[in-house]
């Protein structure tokens, strides 16, 4: 392999697929990144069993040239420190040289690098995926819908399916559910797929999801999705993201979310927020975030939150309306943050079924996003 | 203690004030902010025993009022909490009264915290200081010498006094030393006292300068500074800043540094620091951050590093001029890398007595600054 490479192109390659290099792999092989070089151009692959992700540079593009080949061939890199010395090359120019035993010079300007090179016959090969199952999403709807839901999947190693994002097509339309058990999240959206496309159990790792985000474009560019048996395959332009499906069976949490309210509330997000948030600097300092609604005749709510040892905050709130019984309840504050942090709506509707039932909130006018906690229990 | 005042000008202060609280402390007092209210205004401290830092709001400036006193007292508030909430009150206006007990309320829009407070008697006294011993610095030119001189003092604590940057004055000259057996770095500049004033084995810690630093302003506005027995005093406009200096005798380093050089180089420091960056980036993989450097007789040299594992960087350099012994030197990357990043000027001179001797590091025209690294011993 002998080429030259416009570095800017070739360190951009290298950053999307670094992504999926783990630092705790254990077989070696995967701590490097595989390269490439055929007559289209070159192909970056990177994995770590969980994620593969594979990056494409074209010799020309927009009549550009980006690389010049002069004999194609294959290696694999350690990523360590291939990474980061791209990204320091004095010059704009890449030459990359593959010699006997996978030895590799690249030389930019007045810096010559020899590196390590392993055999790319030992790289494990990416999972070929039937294309049977396929669905298109714009790009900066799945960063929402990752945004808005990933937050709330299980940290627990214990119960690996909740750590994932559950996608599920009925009726056209595509639902994502997190759930760590104390509280939910869920965002819909309608897909053009047949009437009788369906997908059940397709779990996928939360953490995964927001390296994937990392990577996607803010625009409404269509990115194609494609289920295999055990795989999901992120389709970009330029790169292709492989994601292993999580083992076991999604809990069914559709009948935690009550058809009707005792009470409803309708509150400016914003300033709930910053109440609450004030709150919360105290009850995190107890180590408990648990910060207690009670709401009054005279359509106004107090939030508060106690220690014994520091303080007491106390906020009063008007709300925009409140109907139904007059409830106290408490709740942990971190969650009901992160639950406002991504309503995305100036007024927030809050369903209420008793103090000891989980609290719905949801945009003002009907929306396709539901947040879903579960009060804390406390004595008074 | 009863007022109202301006929440900038409280977040201000408590910003200031609480650079000086250890998470660390034994002393439960410690942990808290105390405020004295008077008919001036209000004055923060707190402390760590090694540091403590006052700040001062008057009632008004400029003619804006900033506090409204309604009863002068005192109170000492944990920090903990005090320190974000005031960041996030609703309003503009803050309201802070003392009742019984130290309680404490703050009201702020329509939040109320009710904070535990603690006796300001408890609160221990900062030293007296006698005003005989005072040097006036611009405050910029202070902020510059701590960043030229703070990163070389050492980070082992089995030896105290080197953890410090000593302070020397004399013939109407401040100087600058860090040195962690390892490296050294100092700077000079003239300062206005008697012919006869002198300074000696003042040394104060340089973590604690860099977080004095922090607060400095960066226009040239002259900063009071006060030696006492063993403590110095830095007073900025409305801060006052406490140190205690170093015990035990700092070593005398004058003896390092060569009087004349075997080689001298100069050279353009920011494609050195390049260059030797790139090489850093794989001695730092081998954890040795060995950098070998090999002059020619062409006017240029080879910075390189390599490992058996990963591979080799190369780097060639032109230099601007090279006289003397043609040398072979090997030093630590990261120690350089340092040195160069604080030089200010397009070109240094580099001075060299021998394999074994220190490497000498200034600016090109004769220069208050200097740089001294010990070389490696390798074996080849």
């Amino acid at each position: 392999m002998k080429l030259t490479i416009l570095k800017e192109h070739l360190n951009e390659s290298i950053q999307h697929v670094s992504k999926a290099i783990s630092n705790k792999t254990t077989i070696p092989i995967l701590s490097g990144i595989k390269i490439d070089a055929d007559s289209r151009g070159l192909t970056l692959t990177a994995s770590d069993t969980d994620i593969s992700i594979q990056s494409f540079i074209p010799k020309e593009k927009n009549e550009l040239s980006i690389i010049q080949m002069e004999r194609p061939g294959s290696v694999v890199l350690s990523s360590k420190f291939f990474v980061e010395i791209v990204r320091k090359l004095p010059a704009q120019q890449v030459e990359i040289e593959v010699k006997d035993h996978f030895q590799t010079i690249i030389r930019s300007g007045s810096s010559e690098i020899q590196l390590v090179g392993l055999d790319p016959e030992e790289y494990p090969t990416l999972p070929s995926i039937e294309e049977n199952r396929r669905i298109q999403l714009p790009s900066d709807l799945l960063k929402t819908m990752i945004k808005q839901t990933s937050f709330a999947v299980s940290t627990n190693e214990s119960t690996p399916i909740l750590t994932g994002i559950l996608w599920t097509i009925a009726d056209q339309k595509l639902k994502f559910t997190a759930c760590d058990r104390h509280r939910l999240g869920s965002r819909e959206t309608p897909v053009e797929v047949d009437a009788n496309f369906q997908l059940n159990n397709i779990s996928i790792s939360g953490k995964t999801l927001n390296e994937l985000s990392k990577i996607l474009p803010d625009q409404n560019t269509l990115i194609d999705v494609i289920f295999a048996e055990n795989q999901v395959l992120f389709k970009l332009s330029s790169i292709l993201f492989y994601t292993r499906i999580l083992d076991g069976t999604y809990p069914d949490t559709s009948k935690l979310i009550p058809q009707s309210y005792q009470t409803e509330m309708v509150i400016n997000a914003q300033q709930l927020a910053e109440a609450i948030d004030r709150a919360y600097l105290l009850s995190r300092e107890e180590k408990t975030n648990i910060v207690k609604l009670i709401m009054r005749e005279d359509h106004t709510i107090e939030v508060s939150s106690s220690s014994s040892e520091l303080g007491k905050v106390t906020e009063q709130l008007e709300v925009q309306s409140l109907t139904g019984e007059l409830l106290r309840i408490s709740f942990n504050s971190k969650y009901m943050l992160d639950a406002l942090k991504v309503m995305d709506s100036e007024l927030i509707r809050i369903g209420f079924t008793g103090a000891m039932q989980p609290i719905i909130i949801r945009p003002e006018e009907a929306s396709t996003l539901l947040q879903l906690i579960l009060p804390y229990r406390t004595t008074n």
